[in-house]
C-alpha cells in the first residue's frame, strides 16, 4: 500500500531499559525494518521538534510511554499536539497505565490512539504486530 | 483484550449505497459482530451527538467518508473533535480521496487516522480486518 513507509522512522519514547529492550526485540521479531529513533525521557522526545523544524524526516508514528523522567508523557503529547505543524504526526500512547484519568486526558489532548501494554511478551508481540499493520501499512500519513 | 468491545457500536458514515454495501459485506466476512450504526449524510451523523448527550452508548470508532451530502465529512470531523466530551471518540476517515489538502486538513482537525480505500474488494477486506484488529482489539477507548 505505502512501500515508502518502510523507510521512515518510528519514534519510541521509553525510559525503562527492560521495556525498551522488549520493544526492540518485538520490532525485530515482527520484521519491522524502519529506522527506530529512541528518546529516553520526555525532554529528549521534545528535542525532536527542533530536528523536524530543521528538516529531519518526521516519524510515521510516535510510540509514547506515559511515565517518563524530566517531562512526562502527557506533557510531551500536549506539546506536540499543539504544535502548528507537527500536531499532524500520529501519536500512540503505549503504557502499562489503564487509569481512566490518563486515558481521558490523553484523548482530550488529541492522542491518536491509546494502548495498554499486555503483561505477557507473546501478547505484546501481537500488539506490536497490530501497530505495524495499522500505522505503517493501513494508515495514510502526510 | 477487551471482550466488551464486541458489544459497542461502530458508526459508519457513508452516503454511497454501493460503498455502504461493500463495507457491510466486509464486516460480515471479517465476522465483526458489533452493532453497526449507519448515517447516510453529514447531518445524520451529527444527530448522533444529541443521542450520545442523551445517554446512548458512544461508538468504539467512527468510520467517516469525506464526500457527503448536506454536511461534508471534514465539517462532521470538526464538530465532533471540538465537542467538549465526544472529541475523545476515535474517528477514522475512510475515503477514496488521497488529496494532500484533505489529508492535511483532517489531521489538523484532529482525526485519529486516515485511510484511503483500496480499489479492489480483496484489499479492502484486508483494510477492514486491520481496522477491526486495531480499533476493536488493540486500542483502549474510554
Amino acid at each position: 500500500m505505502q512501500p515508502e513507509n518502510t523507510e521512515k522512522p518510528i519514534l519510541l519514547v521509553e525510559d525503562n531499559p527492560i521495556d525498551l529492550d522488549l520493544t526492540m526485540r518485538a520490532f525485530t521479531t515482527k520484521k519491522i525494518s524502519n529506522p527506530i529513533q529512541i528518546a529516553r525521557d520526555g525532554a529528549e522526545a521534545l528535542q525532536y521538534i527542533d530536528k523536524w523544524e530543521s528538516g529531519a524526516p518526521t516519524p510515521i508514528v510516535i510510540l509514547l510511554d506515559l511515565k517518563l523522567p524530566k517531562v512526562n508523557g502527557l506533557e510531551v503529547l500536549q506539546k506536540i499536539k499543539t504544535h502548528p505543524v507537527f500536531k499532524t504526526i500520529p501519536i500512540v500512547i503505549l503504557t502499562t497505565s489503564a487509569e481512566t484519568s490518563d486515558l481521558k486526558t490523553a484523548y482530550e489532548l488529541g492522542v491518536n490512539s491509546y494502548i495498554v501494554k499486555p503483561v505477557s511478551f507473546e501478547k505484546f508481540l501481537d500488539v506490536v504486530g497490530h501497530i505495524d499493520l495499522y500505522w505503517r501499512l493501513t494508515n495514510k500519513h502526510i
